[in-house]
């Protein structure tokens, strides 16, 4: 098709643009990699300014005067389906960039770069205060932001900010479904411990396990589900995160010599967001509606894979043969009933990441809760550390010795990541949503599963979640291969079933 | 001083403006050491379309109407010392990026990414029909590069390539110079080989060496060096390089488990590198003045630490000692004496970055040769693997046997750099002239080096050439440092005595 033959002109140069934008964004992912990854400590200077020059140029081209023109005449094109998908996401990003000046993004940029490395160093020294003051700085930054998107989208401030996450993400809903758990959980939670401290003890294997034997066998994990290791690394951080773009995923964990457990669990989780990334459709790959839907579904994909599918009696028993190679032993503990006990542990512990399904949701809803007062003012930076601990004790009924146990712990907010917490949990229950439905259209799965055989469960999850991108919304996805809307109820029964029933 | 004050209204301007240029340089910089140090295969094509569009985005900045108009202003403004010097480079810039079209720059990005890793594939089958048809496309945006620059600086297209390399680069210069050493080197050789043959045979250190114990020695020689690891990095690669930016220097290296007597000197070579980086001026480091001279000076700082510094006995000795420990072996093959031996081994061989210092300029006078035809079109890149050979048996007396040992052994061309080869031998020139001044000037340099001190050694370059940066061209750094311009004597007077005399 010649330039003067297309219908669509207005269109044809938004995508060209926005292509451009997803270079850009794949540069900058490539550069927060090394960042966490690889970079020396003297390099963050430098880098904070490489990544806020890419800010502010990705900010600088997504708010060009030329953007507002062709949306307006791009209204007026014949746009069907996946085009006219990709049409309103770039809409919404051009809400969200309109919505706050470049010099506000320069200055969200540098003080992330900033406050991270800040609280690397509080983190490592369990002292808050090293952080106290760039945090403040950050927060106040990100209130700015919020006010400033909350008046151009017409929503709460929260709301603006989870609307980076999760597009469409409502307070209401979250306070719904959350109060659901917060009533369900505690009761529960008292159950199982009781269950638990009647029932044989389990048996934590004994290490040491060698970082190579690890590796070796979080690769043949990882190629069980799916990971194509010509498209992606595994890499070790403090924080495991998944980066890169979706043909180059990068995944990344903590190796820990004395402890293997939670390790392995945290790779399949990672590798459940890189095989969503590594779906997204090939022919959409450089477009808005090619990208995740959000983070919602990102976590759903991760937690299906390593609640769902890998904590699964048939997984284990897989894993335990697995194990047993990798470390060269034959002990008790890797028997698959006792590794069942293991991964199914439930404790009222401090650190989130490392937290069973069961306590999980309380650690985020205590902090979905402590990050709406910050951002409404309610909470002071400085009362964070007390604020944290008071809530601990409320939820969880456990008071952290140390901030590094405590506020310290995870990386979001010092990174600016402000409405991000509450995806984890929704995540949890769309993952438990999906699961059921994945196993009531292909009963073969869990069997297959119990095989290594991922095939069945990815190629569902290809068809109904990865393929879909962002074509629909979450609940519209979520309604497409479930039947129903986002429930607590499956995540519930869930829970119940696994920790009650067997 | 507050905006209205400012007598250097434009100078401010472009200033701002070559911070940002610095960013976006550091940022493709970042990128360009992962595509070849850790990117899997499969993220080639993200990765180019990643490095073409900052390219793209760099050019558009440096080309803006806006830069024309504030050069212009800022010729009347009140500049001295590095101010106008750092005015008088961007002047240069400007003139190259104007010369290219946005579409050119695009596809020569484009079209070195995908020949670069075509040569990987190439280089590993030794199959030069695998890239010659994309070397082919390569060639013919580089000549189109050639010829536009060559208009606009009015020079020839070879040396408007150069220029990007060696500022003020000139043929005529490369030409006497190298037929001083055409002239010179070949009877050198011969009287060389002669003795050589005479004398004791070398004895190889005998392996395996496992690459744990040489990583160690490799970091304790960069630390003797002065390399900071907590502004650096090194790494491994097939093709060792020097990248990243001054705060975050990556070198990179081969481990060899059968061989290590070629892989440290590669360490030391881009620690010189990597030194040249970090002693740039901090107080002018986002500005083009603050940036390295050239790659002639460059190579000189690699050159003068690995053959003048530390393949000195003074150095051999301290290796020496570092080896058996790190290798846990007190062979004869250690001692001193016998390394000098290995270190100063001459001969007729295939592969330029092992050579030695006799036979390596006459593999850079071939690739000269040939660059040059390849650009003027007198070589077709068909052609090349025959002309290549030739020039071998011409230059060399030896002929490659397959083409990985011939005309695939070098990334260079493959990657779009032409104009770059006659660097190496100029820098080689330079390290042995500058090395003789710096030990004019502090007699203590050799001893001191040979108790690992490199203190003495390291303050002469950083006060005579990384702390000049750019405020001055590479001739007169060289006077300034040494009290004549670049000559072939220093060079052939230290070969004459390390190899004849000793």
């Amino acid at each position: 098709m010649t330039a003067t033959m297309t219908t669509t002109p207005a269109t044809d140069a938004l995508e060209d643009r926005f292509r451009r934008l997803s270079a850009l964004a794949g540069a900058e992912g490539v550069l927060g990699w090394d960042q966490r990854v690889v970079m020396p400590s003297g390099g963050a200077e430098a880098r904070a300014e490489q990544l806020a020059t890419l800010s502010v140029l990705h900010h600088e081209i997504l708010t060009a005067p030329a953007v507002a023109e062709a949306l307006d005449r791009a209204s007026g094109e014949p746009l069907e389906g996946w085009r006219a998908a990709n049409l309103a996401e770039m809409r919404r990003r051009h809400a969200h960039a309109t919505a706050v000046s470049t010099d506000l993004v320069d200055a969200l940029s540098r003080a992330g770069s900033r406050c991270e490395a800040l609280w690397r160093e509080a983190r490592a020294k369990s002292d808050f205060a090293i952080v106290r003051d760039a945090l403040t700085e950050q927060i106040r930054l990100v209130r700015e932001e919020a006010a400033a998107k909350a008046a151009a989208l017409a929503t709460s401030p929260y709301e603006a900010l989870l609307d980076g996450y999760e597009p469409g993400g409502s307070i209401a809903r979250i306070d719904g479904l959350f109060a659901e758990l917060e009533a369900a959980l505690p009761p529960l939670l008292d159950a199982v411990l009781e269950r638990q401290a009647r029932a044989a003890p389990q048996e934590t294997p004994a290490g040491p396990f060698p970082v190579a034997a690890q590796r070796t066998l979080a690769h043949r994990v990882m190629k069980t589900l799916g990971f194509d290791f010509d498209h992606g690394r595994l890499d070790e951080t403090l924080h495991p995160f998944c980066g890169g773009v979706p043909d180059d995923v990068r995944i990344t964990t903590r190796y820990d010599e004395g402890g293997f457990v939670s390790g392995i669990m945290g790779v399949i989780h990672e590798t459940g967001h890189a095989l969503y990334e590594r779906g997204l459709p090939a022919s959409w790959r450089h477009q808005p509606v090619g990208e995740a839907r959000g983070m919602v579904m990102h976590e759903s994909q991760s937690l299906l894979m390593e609640m769902q599918a890998c904590r699964s009696p048939a997984f284990l028993g897989l894993l335990s043969g697995w194990a047993r190679e990798a470390f060269d032993s034959d002990g008790a503990a890797w028997d698959p009933e006792n590794l069942r006990r293991v991964y199914t542990r439930v404790e009222r512990s401090f650190i989130r990441v490392e937290a069973d399904e069961i306590t999980y949701p309380l650690h985020v809803i205590l902090r979905t809760r402590l990050e709406r007062a910050l951002l409404s003012g309610d909470l002071a930076v400085a009362d964070l550390p007390g604020a944290w601990n008071d809530g601990m004790a409320d939820l969880l009924g456990v008071t952290p010795p140390t901030d590094t146990l405590g506020c310290l712990q995870d990386i979001h907010w010092y990174d600016g990541a402000v409405g991000y917490f509450p995806t984890y949990t929704l995540g949890a229950m769309a993952a438990a949503q999906l699961f059921q439905a994945a196993v009531a259209a292909k009963p073969e799965i869990p069997d297959a599963i119990g095989c290594g055989d991922f095939a069945p469960l990815l190629g569902w999850l290809r068809e109904n979640i990865h393929g879909r991108a962002s074509s629909l919304g979450t609940e519209e996805i979520l309604r497409a291969a479930t039947g129903s809307e986002l429930s607590a109820a499956p995540f519930m029964a869930h829970l119940k079933s696994r920790y009650l029933d067997t």
